[in-house]
């Protein structure tokens, strides 16, 4: 029945952008609580996340970097990884997002701005959800690299 | 028709996370309005909202909180409740969402950041949809509670 | 058969809801970017931008202020204009959204958080898809026209 199938269709496709965009916005919550787990488990094993000047190659380099002593230095102070909604497009198995976000730590009474930066995803549907295959961030700081990510992520371009 | 209702369930899900996601992106522009009976609203009757230190038990707390000299004086100098992008688990009747905030309050010709905060909500579907049953907040100034907030948020855990 | 365009409603509600969220997801990262065409054709070619003090009347218009030097050079220097999460109100053909946003500009190795501002947009369903037929902003400082603009995009009146 065709109807049912297009229904069904367009449903997958609300469906993988929610997941996608739940899966991102999970991202703050759990760096911010320290849990180098939750956060890594977003993430597919062999997933990337390439910050400037920084190539982590895995989920357990993810795991890693948020377990190490300079990261819960920041939780213990405080610090807030703020990300704004994403742009989500999806294509079959793999999708691709783009966000901005901004980086707070606690300083005094009040919070310091740190960062503001650009994100694009590539994400790959696994079996157990979608997960991400790459991560690249660059800081908003003039540099055009940071400026093209954000024009690729919003032409769904990996 | 099995298929049928297989697709409205999923349909049922999308749509609450939907409504739950725009209640909780709806208390901002509430609060920076001022307008206590638009913001007191997204609780239900007895719901409660605890915030470091203090405890509102009802919507009406809610209401007086908001119709406050001290929360109008903040409106008429300009603040900003920036609410993130919230992460919904839904369950029946019953759902569990987190996210973090921003709030920033007018300062001269700027803003000053003023706190981070970790956000943990338990939400009722009633007659005329979605309310908060109970919203927790913990400041992120390195406090174990606003993490724990965070995490049991994720995990969609009341 | 009814329950099938029942379903065929809801869902075409949620694939609007959505497809204007990320229409206005799209507008920072574009801005960011400095791409003023990426930009400009959020809006309809006849749409709307008043921001405070300033009018333009047109994509055309949008476009020109993306493209002009002091944009540019706002880019250049590294900005952010960070839209939260919106609360959109469709009906059939026309639409109305909220949100608030920061925009922080580059400043030493950190960031000044420059504006706090009130977004009520109208958008109108064109054969392209969805776009802005008018977008008004104000400044968060008090001022009360950014209280009513909250309220009536709170609302769903345009």
């Amino acid at each position: 029945m065709t109807d049912l199938d297009e229904l069904a269709t367009r449903l997958r496709r609300l469906e993988d952008e929610s997941d996608i965009a739940r899966l991102i916005a999970s991202y703050g919550p759990a760096v911010d609580a320290g849990d180098a787990d939750a956060a890594a488990r977003l993430w597919a094993t062999d997933g990337v996340y390439a910050v400037d000047g920084w190539r982590m190659e895995s989920r357990a380099d993810v795991r890693a970097m948020i377990a190490s002593d300079s990261h819960q230095k920041l939780v213990a102070k405080g610090c807030c990884h703020f990300l704004g909604p994403c742009v989500v497009t999806v294509d079959g198995n793999s999708a691709v997002a783009v966000c901005e976000s901004l980086v707070l730590i606690r300083d005094g009474d009040g919070y310091r701005l740190w960062r503001c930066t650009a994100h694009h995803f590539v994400l790959r549907r696994a079996e157990g959800g979608w997960r991400i295959a790459t991560r690249t961030s660059r800081v908003l700081n003039g540099n055009p690299d940071a400026h093209a990510l954000l024009l690729r992520g919003l032409a769904g371009s990996a």
